[in-house]
């Protein structure tokens, strides 16, 4: 087997190469001076390979280069081709919310198929039954959050409560707390009916001295985990965390959640941030297992 | 019939709706925080639709953009669509010239394809044969060369040649000589012995007091152009002119060109630039009842 790397791998071909005691090939990547990307698989690959490329920013050109080189591998010699894709851009598109819109995730996973993948990896992507609805090859969603959370064992002082964003998010903070061993809760918006503040406050539980640790998939504009951490500090709790798989982090973002008293934010290595601590590799061999091409 | 216009449609889309007096919709466009597109037909379109979308640069989100169209098109209850793509990215990528490498073209095309288009116009896409390859939709190339000859009607003093930069353009620069009643030749590169300098001069014409008009597909670097128009003055050319159907026209490349000598330089208007003046449409027009979507 081999794990071919390009330049949206993020580190993440090279851990999973040695991990499973495969061959790393790296493709040769480079920029023509019109702006047409150029990629080259270096050597024949008469076996199943793992091609491993995240459809982080710059979005548009990674999801391009990612068809280029799954064609490359199949013309390399490749028998079967499984794409893992650490940021699935254009997931939250799932959808056509307004009438005229694009089902954009089924256009990028729909191209990913014609392009050569015979399987496909994602991690944490924003509604998992995406995969289940645009592909007919075999597919698993890696969840990354068991390793997000341990990275906190250990960390979190006193009483701590992991908190979802949402409800439709709960499940990755139920996940984290079982890791950890604390309670869960999920967010929700309150509007105060004397100052008109809003807050983001859980559902059930108190936040009073409690160490809380927000748990998301996307932190992009940062927006909600700084207004949830401004009202858990101005309710009482003692220290606020964030923990996100894809580190997306807009121009602007971490700023905005330090100020809000954020004490550390982590994520996986699924986008280049300053943040992106933990890796997501353990969570995609644990994937490919699932999909049965590791053992 | 309906044909929509995109960001990347150059004026084409309008053209050609007002020519055919089809509706004109136009795609509206907004790219999020993070870097994703967003699209949206603003309309029900329940009858034959034509999409004019351009992948000059950036090409790869024009790429994503393209496809991104044809699924709203699609869901907004198009019956069937046409892709006319004016400029093909990647279509220079035809073949793996090396071991290891993609066919693009390929990757572009079959993306166009899945992505819901049921018939594609090119136009003067690098090797046509390309379309017949990698196709399973009717397809057609359209050939501006007529419209980019008539340009230079009246304009080329006294005896004039048409000459394509090497043998395999020959067919343009016959057909541009043609509705120009001109000669034709292709030219060669020849490095002279005494001076080391190498040349670049039509095969078996004489350049000597003639009007020459070089022909090409695209003009990216304009090294090509530079060097021929170089050699057609130094060898007793009177003017030179050049056309093109692409003008890519890298940084720097038109004071290369103006600089070497060149006259006027003459584009389409499917990829936009200081030079696109010739527009596209007729051609397209041309393609789309030879496929049998227009009378």
């Amino acid at each position: 087997m081999y794990v071919v790397a390009t330049p949206a791998s993020n580190g993440i071909a090279a851990r999973l190469a040695r991990a499973i005691k495969a061959d790393l090939v790296i493709v040769e990547s480079k920029t023509f001076p019109d702006g047409e990307t150029y990629v080259r698989v270096p050597q024949r690959l008469n076996d199943t390979v793992v091609v491993v490329h995240s459809l982080h920013p710059p979005q548009d050109s990674n999801f391009l280069k990612l068809l280029l080189v799954l064609d490359a591998v199949r013309g390399a010699g490749a028998r079967e081709v499984v794409a893992v894709v650490p940021y699935l851009a254009y997931a939250r598109q799932d959808k056509r919310f307004l009438e005229g819109e694009p089902v954009s995730v089924g256009v990028v996973l729909k191209s990913i198929e014609a392009a050569g993948a015979s399987a496909l990896v994602a991690v944490d992507i924003h509604a998992p039954k995406s995969l289940d609805q645009w592909l007919t090859i075999p597919h698993a969603n890696a969840m990354p959050v068991p390793e997000l959370a341990e990275y906190f064992k250990g960390k979190l002082q006193g009483d701590a409560i992991v908190l979802a964003p949402d409800a439709g998010a709960l499940e990755r903070a139920k996940l984290a707390a079982s890791v950890l061993g604390v309670d869960y809760d999920y967010i929700e918006k309150r509007r105060d009916r004397v100052t008109g503040e809003v807050q983001a406050l859980p559902k059930s539980l108190d936040v009073m001295d409690k160490t809380v640790l927000i748990v998301d998939d996307i932190i992009s504009t940062g927006g909600t985990i700084a207004l949830a951490s401004k009202s858990a500090l101005e309710n009482g709790a003692r220290e606020v965390y964030a923990a996100c798989t894809h580190a997306l982090l807009v121009s602007g973002a971490l700023d905005k959640i330090y100020a809000a008293g954020v004490s550390d934010v982590v994520a996986t290595d699924t986008v280049p941030s300053p943040v992106s601590k933990v890796s997501a590799v353990r969570s995609v061999i644990r994937a490919l297992k699932e999909i049965g091409f590791i053992e």
